[in-house]
């Protein structure tokens, strides 16, 4: 049940094997990914600055996400991907960002290269970069401050966000890997994988590289991996199920005056004590 | 979107009509009680320290459930009701936890006269009681510190969750009421309301009556209203919905290698932008 | 011993006599302040980073400054003035910012115009200040989402810290007066106070002027009055002090074996339960 | 700059040689008892709750007390010695605090034999303790979920606070030990070191025996060493500077109408400068 003791992303890339994450927003999240038997967690800045009613805009701070990432990391032993936006300001602020997760066991980091306070990709907005050369300078200074070897630094464009070509996401993630990123994520939101194709066709293979199909849910995974992608990320279908399912036994208890026709509908209570490991807590107290 | 702002729990049971709260874990879910249009937000406990992956046992802290119950209350106007177990110690954690969560906006909590550190009232163990008057200075405790004359203080008996009589919890609750208390949470495990019932015939309404019906939700609403309570709470059916939702969600993903086939039964993103008031937010920035 | 209770800042100024305050870094340090008569405390991020061991450059999280503000306000009546750098970002951190402090009992805060992530006026590197059209921005932004009256937002001036001239800094101030800034600060390191007594030459007096007379301190606060201020902070004296103690204390345990030596020359145990209001506390649990 | 680079507490008592801690009540006090060349800081509960401006009686939570401890470690390289009272409750509360204090790169905690909440032992109030069997389990447990061998428990008696004789301490000491205490913490409020030697006579030498000379101050360290004692904890000596001398500062600034006066005698901002690092932190920006 620790970071420490489990597998990190690092080993999960260089098995060669596809590499499936899924966002999440709270501890129990987390261990609910483990749980289904997928390989990572995505600690969704979406998702939780969502769970806290707030746009997905660098409101919530280092303090905020972290404090999320370390609870979740401390529920489930697969690796907590945690997406830390621009790395919430300059170089310095990335290399205290990189000390405060490492020291809460979180193994693998995102950053993006976006301006601070940087918006979410789907928000029709402006989404400018930084310059290629001031990501780089980000990206080593968080790959010199890492202490373990484990630790992990996934360098994300937003180049095609930015309406930019192909040929400059490929570009930056191309410097992004010699400065030093263990991988990269392209993020893109056409409602076809056609520009990711068009950037694994052109990818040396340098590091590998991340997707996140949000606005493409129909890429099947294998095909993915097959075309060079080495890891996906689910990024916020929990939250979106959760919202669902709650609004709707919301609804039904409003409605019925009693939570009779939702109970059949829902986890019962045994599952929560399961979820809780409370046979391993009250032996504890005996 | 704030308590100061919106209707007190106390203005709500001086209403004379039912009140009806539904728990929840995050400021999210507090925010989706209040859009179905029901009364006020149950800052469960047991939902909380689940999200956490920990048992209801007294485990997270203070600081853990206020942080929860403020970032509800400021994400919605609906009253927050904070379930804070035994006040987490003695008098002088009550005085502090009074002010702490005055403090933050929160205007009504609820403190069961179990001792410290208690256990979730569903788990199969001891559930030892304080004395009568040890709970009674403790009511009368949070009374002499509260700052604003719209705080309110449920007193809760866990007497039948102790197996004691019906006798019994009517005489708690009775000199909790005298001690201050603004209302009463009597608290069962039983699968039927007839407990329930006897307190109701036996109750000389001094204050108004709360309960829980976790194992007996066939009591309609307006039944249970007209048998003499005032406030009902639906406690963990939010996040028993979500477990249920998202781990079919996380099964789905895995077994299918996309997302295709869980997108039309999960919330599009669009409605999670309405939900953080997207909208409201790129104004300020323009 | 709450701010809503207190006087706040906007009634000390618009009282006409000087304001005194002084820097601080934990609520005991606020309760000094107050206790020792002067008029309100200085959450100072120079003071709050160097407890935490950590430049004052940003690295700190809004999080954390306001944790630290909020404890200082709860523990003493006289208004904490909360030095919130740049904002924390652009408008919408603002605009949180604001409604977070706001929550948490603060009743002014303080702004400045130098870029995000900003670094402490009193080192030698770049002070890039923003353009004047988007720091006005800033503080309509602030004033906009302020939710009571006594809220008060001070617009902080690095002109003269960034090299610029007196002219460009009362060109600044009076268009954040005009933005609705209730009052501005005008910072510099020069070793005199010529600069400010120039700049106060030819303020129109739209709204109270604040200085730190760090660099220039042996300017009396009584002619400093005399010369058209109205606020003088002593931003960082508490922090320097209890350094020099601290270090003073260890070494000579360190050297003599016991803490015989330093008995004397440090505050005795009952002062401390003083401080604590010990006696208040103990009157609760009986 | 991390306990898991530096030496741990169990590697100091193995040593032999007298170890003596200093109380700290945030970061910087921990680095400046590092730098005075001691070897351990003590994350004093009286300390960092005073300089919350509240009693040293369970009212800040675990979340407060281990934030502060983990600062503390995250600052300097010597060993945090976490005082967590009486482990926050039950066994179940105490294995919930040794994994959390573990995580955040704790090695040592000090758990005392009082009943949850309790009262700083110099307050003339009940120091009620609980049964020996039971604090034996909390030992057991606190041993029991430890995941590094470096990590250390000193079990604390209070029997001499609550007035009872020293063969009932050595007797529970001795008990401890048994139950897996790394060592044990005899606590007195006599204005004699006399009980202490009497206890240490007593001692069989199982484990190290650390002592508290808040009343007998005038017992050197090494005259201690050579009576049996191992670790010698200065509690809250820095804190008690630091006070004395903030009020004498705030009173000469109130007084004099400037800082002019206490400048000389007060810690120049380049040593604070020196303190946060920022040369180093000025390097990775560029």
């Amino acid at each position: 049940m620790s970071s420490t003791d489990g597998v990190s992303l690092r080993a999960l890339l260089e098995s060669g094997r596809l590499v499936r994450a899924v966002g999440a927003h709270n501890a129990l999240g987390a261990l609910l990914v483990e749980e289904a038997g997928l390989d990572a967690v995505w600690a969704s800045s979406f998702e939780i600055s969502a769970a806290r009613c707030l746009p997905d805009a660098g409101l919530l701070t280092m303090t905020d996400y972290l404090q999320v990432a370390a609870q979740m990391q401390e529920s489930c032993s697969i690796p907590v991907v945690a997406d830390v936006d621009t790395g919430f300001g300059g170089p310095m602020n990335v290399a205290h960002m990189v000390r405060q997760y490492e020291r809460e066991g979180i193994t693998a980091v995102c950053i993006e290269d976006k301006v601070f306070p940087k918006m979410n990709s789907f928000v029709a907005t402006d989404h400018t970069l930084v310059a290629t050369k001031d990501f780089c300078h980000k990206v080593e200074v968080a790959k010199s401050v890492q202490r373990t070897s484990r630790f992990c630094v996934i360098a994300r464009t937003e180049a095609l966000i930015d309406g930019r070509e192909v040929a400059e996401a490929l570009d930056r993630c191309t410097r992004y890997a010699e400065a030093g990123a263990d991988a990269v994520l392209v993020h893109s939101k056409s409602t076809s994988n056609e520009p990711i194709l068009r950037f694994l066709a052109g990818w040396g293979g340098q590091v590998p590289v991340v997707i996140v199909p949000t606005t493409y849910p129909d890429w099947n995974a294998v095909d993915a991996h097959g075309a060079g992608v080495s890891m996906i990320i689910y990024a916020n279908q929990s939250l979106r199920a959760a919202i669902r399912s709650v609004r709707e036994t919301l609804r039904t208890i409003r409605d019925e005056g009693t939570s009779v026709a939702v109970e059949g509908r829902i986890a019962p209570i045994s599952e929560i004590f399961e979820l809780q490991r409370l046979d391993r807590w009250l032996a504890v107290e005996r």
